[in-house]
């Protein structure tokens, strides 16, 4: 617990020496890790993070099988084969997938076969349907088929003893299916962790309500809902707090999660309590950081669980959220730390201004290949957000970037419409 | 429905003919469109698909207020106030978010403001807690603001009538926050497709079981499930389907979705009764693309419903889904119809070699800023796709792509580690 009589009160007075942005991601990479695992059912585990390496216990496939429909037999017997020579088999038996085949072929014959039935004994290779006629008990073959071929062998896919997908993968669609295929189920990942998401402030209303006179309706927490879940967490949202210090002490007591995230209340104006509850109840390791906005911004820690300062300003908390709630959250659940945006690089349309000593986060819009940052850039205009394509972050050692400068764009939305060309510029991804 | 007595049975004869995948593509955008709307709360709104524009009824803020916790006053006031010649006020009040402040701000006075509170009478600007000392019922004030800094102004973020968000948005959730902010609750969005996934084979176990003797495990479903989820649409899967024609078509007589997915039995074996079937119940509108793998996926239509057929084989099974069944889900649900993965285009570190006359969907590596074609390319080569970093589609005009040629690699996972740069090579993305 840090000593109460040591934390400056900042209400009322401002800021003296804000944290550096870099320090701050230091601080969270170094006390932060991977949350325990736990075991789930497969369909649940598309987009999770494996907390293991898998090895297969068996070979795919497990046995030889017809790859294409058509007539198992020797391969060799077919040389020659050809649209003026067909070449005719005997007909012994069929071959299903899921049951075992008895017939055993011999010279001369073949077994009709389809694809992911267990090749017979004595066939090595498998003529397709488009090759052969069938004809009275007898299969006319056009094309000669080495040994081997259309034959799925044993173990091809996976062998037994392989690692088939690392610790630490974000599950794609096709890994699950793997998973199944090898009866890795159910699956080791990593634990979700669950976020606490508090927001403070008198002037609130309830999510979902009108606005009305003196009162504006809360809009973070359902931003940072949606901005958890997308970081692989779990949200628990409680009910909004009023700016009184007992009532946010009695709120940050009741969380239990992993990460407690509070909206408002981070400043330095009279009634921004959680600074001080934060250094009374546990550590109060940031307030203040050098960048904009969100320059309230705050990092505490209660135990070990990271509580997060996010200034009311929408847009504050959006990028204080992205910058460091997010990150920490990532980090929990095992995924990759950094900001979970596509980045593209292109050149400035109009220069963007920024004071050295502090990082910016400026709101732009791409045009023809070029990045215009917005003219309204304060930490209150969320249609900002909305209007913009993505955001540019400009360094705290940086007076600003000029027109034509290069500039890297986090892109809000996923780019699935564009293109990543040589040349830099997006353009349209049609498929063909 | 299709004449059934037309519909030519390719059961152990092969396709004639194949389909262009340009067609069935054209196919799907010519008789598919977005379903109807629903109403859903904020707090699910995040990814879905807005139905129509929103326009705002309200001003944001609704009010003039605070935008700095400070001391509002009249900004003339200040002009000449420094370091050396700090200028007082008196402060006759106070004002705090959510209330209304019934002082009026004569000259040489003040009122203590937090960020968010209503601007009181007579007051034009906030003088930031930072640039004023407060003492003694006065306040010093080190800076000059000029009349209106420091203050949200009415309508500044959303004026009233403002279109606040277009038709077929995919919902940010910085556009949730402004919808609740705006009271724009519940929203009008697109409503998700449903559905259903058929998996046929008698071979297979269900996915969560070990494989045994001549059974293996259903994988595609629940790679399909994901894709599904991934694409916008509800996924409902059946038990698996035995190899009976009578099975197969309860099955598909039992699907109440708005897209029905059957893999499996969609080939030229003898078993493959899924085409027929649906040509019987409705329309076999393509059974055979000329593309590999995938070659036997097959599209019908039961009344407007689209029905796909997926090759058992799992690759073709995933790139039958990815062109043409998640196609038709991300139409219905509103989305970008084109392939959801981010595309980079580089240099082929080897050739690859296609045949004129079908697509391509070939499985690549990214190293160094290269591009390697996986060497193992058969479609029951499911390991081929996690290893994979992605996929190259060769077109069908095409003998196949030189070393050195520039391909666009569709990516299977979200590159949020890269950053696409002028020089077209993807490299780690650092934040800072």
């Amino acid at each position: 617990m840090s000593d109460p009589t040591r934390i400056r009160d900042v209400r009322m007075r401002g800021f003296q020496e804000r944290v550096d942005v870099a320090c701050v991601l230091k601080m969270l990479d170094d006390r932060l890790q991977p949350l325990p695992h736990e075991s789930i059912a497969l369909h649940e585990a598309a987009g999770r993070v494996l907390a293991e390496d898998i090895i297969s216990e068996i070979d795919i496939p497990p046995f030889n099988r017809a790859a294409m429909d058509g007539y198992a037999l020797k391969g060799e017997e077919t040389f020659g084969a050809g649209t003026y020579n067909p070449l005719e088999f005997a007909i012994v038996g069929e071959a299903y997938p899921g049951r075992a085949c008895d017939v055993e072929v011999a010279p001369g014959q073949a077994v009709r076969i389809m694809t992911g039935a267990p090749m017979p004994k004595g066939a090595d290779a498998v003529v397709p349907a488009e090759l052969a006629e069938e004809r009275q008990g007898k299969v006319a073959v056009v094309e000669a088929v080495p040994p081997g071929k259309h034959v799925g062998h044993i173990g091809e896919d996976i062998a037994c003893g392989d690692v088939v997908l690392p610790a630490y993968r974000v599950l794609r669609p096709q890994d699950v299916a793997i998973l199944a295929a090898i009866g890795a189920a159910p699956v080791r990942v990593i634990r979700r962790p669950v976020v606490n998401i508090l927001v403070t402030g008198d002037e609130l209303l309830p999510c979902g309500s009108k606005p009305t006179n003196h009162h504006i309706v809360d809009s973070n927490s359902v931003m940072l809902e949606a901005l958890v879940r997308r970081d692989g967490g779990i949200p628990e949202k409680a009910p909004i707090i009023p700016d009184r210090v007992e009532a946010i002490r009695e709120a940050i007591a009741l969380t239990a999660g992993d990460v407690v995230l509070i909206s408002g209340g981070s400043s330095v104006g009279k009634e921004d309590h959680a600074p001080r509850i934060i250094a009374k109840m546990g550590e109060l390791a940031v307030h203040g950081v050098a960048m904009r906005p969100a320059s309230p911004a705050g990092l505490g820690f209660l135990d070990r669980r990271p509580v997060f300062l996010l200034p009311g300003n929408p847009v504050s908390c959006l990028s204080a959220y992205d910058l460091f709630a997010g990150r920490a959250i990532r980090i929990l659940g095992g995924r990759d730390r950094n900001l979970p945006y596509v980045a593209v690089t292109l050149p400035l349309a109009r220069k963007i201004v920024s004071a050295v000593g502090r990082l910016d986060y400026v709101r732009v819009r791409i045009s023809q290949g070029q990045v215009e940052p917005l003219a309204t850039s304060g930490a209150s205009i969320l249609s900002s957000t909305t209007k913009a394509d993505g955001f540019v972050l400009v360094p705290r050692d940086s007076e600003g970037k000029a027109e034509g400068d290069e500039v890297r764009v986090f892109l809000y939305d996923q780019p699935y419409a564009w293109s990543f060309k040589a040349s830099g510029s997006p353009s349209e991804n049609a498929m063909l």
